[in-house]
């Protein structure tokens, strides 16, 4: 018999992890809400031709398949090898053969799908949240997972308005400020990246290679880029050309000059630069409280559906590239066939906030079990206890009853390994009696009530 | 362009949908909570090791299998085609190289599976709750899914009692009572399918079969388990030996006499009938307010792993055999190779008692969506109107901002098909003379206030 253990990748949650985690989701979730965002869930499995082609191909690699179960996977396997053994059939093209289901690789593609789907029963512009697992093929490391949660917050539109990115803001900020957590937030935009992609004259089909790349600036630094982009075809002079701009540290006003100035005729960068400062000066003015908001010129989130401004989520301060959120506008009904949905979203990774503010020790929540245990002497004392149970319980007092008859040492020992700090004791003396014994175990004191309402009452 | 679907047996959950299972969800954890119970949850993929064998040979056909990803998965299926071509491999047995892991397909194996792993760190006996989804490949059908969520209570200990049968029918009860929901739990004892199977001379081999057709007694009737009996070789006279036992409808002291004096030297039969003695008496002197209990000895939970009570839970008055729930006593520690640890839990399945209080109209829940919608008169009035965004949201009323600057007719409208009951006006003029104007659509009435404050007290 094999020790039993869980995939690479995954993790169990103790109660503690839980509360937690639940603590995190509702604040979010009450933002989500006041920010006037409704709630949807997907299925954890789509088709995976609803996911094909929309992640890049380092996403499509990613993706769990589901294989298809009994027989008509084995008629399918006999299928593939007959194929192959005529040679009808490339070795790399079998997959679709042994699976059409995947895992939900994010929300914001399920969520594209959903809004087609019931596109005539939604009011737009449609604001929806959603708070579930993902599943992600990747090498597991700290802080990365397989499984993990997303909570996304969307608005989907046939016209679009910079509002929205001030909303979307706006939101965050009120989460991490009642998380009490600063973050750092870096903006791009898309159009800038289109310029400046122009500017240097690169050609179409290497744009999306372009950006793929560019998503590692901060990961792995500028020169295994530039490494990275010679690789795939960008010539280096290209690179050359702008890497002085993508690693500009000045602030917003003066990056915004120099780069208006130096590339005036561009549409695209013009485009970038105007929705830049906009958004620039109206966060001035509406004054965020725990957001830092920094134009990073390198940012390029790596998938290929953004269409203008994007953006990333970090702990401030934290050294490592530890991304806990993003987002931006995208363009992904397109993809379905589906033209004029412009979209634009965030996304905050349930499992990086929790581990960065574990790491800051901000969370004040303890362990809260039951409140108390009622001994059990025995058939005829628990029957007569069964109603004090019940009433305890029904006043909202988490109660518990030890289920077997041993040695009441043994009972107490129970409730000081689970932090339940109350034991009441009714034996057939308090039976006769009519009394009803409760003990405080952190005070060592034990009391006798005649009447339940007065437990009810110091218990609560 | 295909248009998007999603795979058969999968749901997408509208907000209305997840307002009414979010109401289901709080009122069972809720419950689980006051009972002792203490949140876990596990990763909804496993080891395929991990299941293997715990579910019967029907329940193992219905996992749901992931395929390995990238060149792990070409790597192996060049070797399973390698090996099918030289016949070193049989066709049945090339799974085990696409896949090594397998969506959950319940919460009762995970949780033994944890236990195990963190032995060292609970204190027994151990209550946990557990509220996630599971899959499972069926044939889809109304009320049958392949994405479901459960809610388990369990309780783990080295001690077996009957009081946790009792605490378990009561948290049961507890929880129908306060969803104002009548059931009807038939219960059963795995003693007396093994005191009945001895007495009629059943081999050992054919327990499992046996139990397996036996479950299905209510779902498809007598005559058709007993020619899917036979079918499996289970002689047809050992089965009309009992037929008349699983057909009886008295009540439970009627059946008790009547069996007890059959079977009186069945070892198996004492015990099973002894224990139900016990709960059926004590659940009288505790009087349960929305669950009738009634003894069904047909009754078989087609798992292998249970070992005493069975249970499962049926609206009542329901003339399908529409199970929304059930549980037992269970060894699975045992299948991990631990010795003495017994298990009994309850599972309550929130899609279908979702559906069913669909039915029976019992949702008083309805769709609340934002209370107000602050109209767009173009950049300068939303800035202006900003501060007042953020007031009511800090004062907890979702509140939305339209985000485009567009007749403002159609931003009444959206309104209106939003259900959103204010819309507040902020132009130049109300600028001009410091007032906030909103619009009670409901009444269709207009006012007029100069604080912010006086217009939360009437949200409020």
């Amino acid at each position: 018999m094999e020790y039993p253990n869980i995939p690479k990748g995954t993790r169990d949650f103790s109660s503690v992890d839980i509360i937690n985690r639940n603590f995190l989701i509702k604040i979010i979730k009450n933002h989500f809400k006041l920010f006037g965002f409704y709630p949807i869930e997907t299925p954890s499995f789509e088709n995976i031709s609803t996911f094909t082609g929309k992640y890049g191909d380092e996403g499509d690699n990613l993706i769990f398949k589901i294989l298809h179960s009994g027989n008509f996977l084995e008629k399918n396997i006999s299928h593939v090898l007959k194929k192959v053994q005529n040679d009808e059939l490339k070795i790399e093209n079998y997959t679709k053969y042994l699976s059409n289901k995947a895992l939900r690789y994010d929300l914001t593609v399920p969520f594209i799908r959903y809004v087609i789907m019931h596109k005539n029963q939604i009011v737009f512009p449609f604001k929806r949240y959603q708070i579930q697992p993902v599943w992600r093929a990747e090498k597991p490391q700290k802080g990365r997972y397989r499984e993990f949660y997303q909570c996304d917050a969307d608005i989907i539109s046939y016209y679009s308005s910079l509002w929205e990115e001030i909303e979307l803001l706006k939101l965050c900020d009120d989460i991490f400020t009642e998380l009490n957590f600063t973050v750092k937030i870096y903006i791009n935009h898309i159009n800038i990246l289109k310029g400046l992609a122009e500017i240097i004259g690169l050609k179409q089909h290497l744009w999306k290679d372009f950006i793929t790349s560019l998503d590692k600036w901060d990961k792995i630094g500028k020169d295994l880029v530039k490494k990275e982009m010679i690789r795939k075809g960008i010539p280096s002079k290209l690179f050359d050309k702008i890497s002085f701009i993508l690693d500009m540290k000045q602030n917003f006003n003066e990056k915004e000059q120099y780069i208006t100035t130096l590339f005036k005729n561009s549409e695209n960068v013009n485009k970038g630069i105007k929705d830049l400062k906009f958004i620039f000066k109206t966060i001035e003015k509406i004054s965020l409280k725990n957001i830092i908001l920094e134009w990073n010129i390198s940012l390029a989130r790596g998938m290929s559906y953004y269409t203008g401004t994007i953006w990333e989520i970090f702990p401030y301060g934290s050294k490592k590239h530890f991304s806990i959120g993003g987002g931006g506008r995208y363009d992904l009904a397109n993809s379905f066939g589906i033209k004029n949905i412009s979209g634009i979203g965030i996304s905050l990774g349930l499992d990086r906030i929790h581990l960065s503010m574990m790491k800051k020790n901000l969370f004040k929540n303890s362990y809260y079990p039951s409140k108390v245990l009622f001994l059990n002497f025995g058939e005829e004392e628990v029957l007569y206890s069964y109603k004090f149970i019940n009433i305890l319980r029904k006043k909202g007092i988490s109660t518990q009853l030890y289920p077997n008859k041993i040695k009441i040492s043994k009972q107490f020992r129970f409730a000081n390994k689970n932090n339940i700090p109350f034991v009441i004791i009714i034996g057939k003396n308090e039976i006769k009696n009519k009394n009803i014994k409760i003990k405080d175990l952190k005070k060592g004191i034990e009391k006798e009530y005649d009447n339940i309402n007065d437990i009810v009452n110091q218990l609560n």
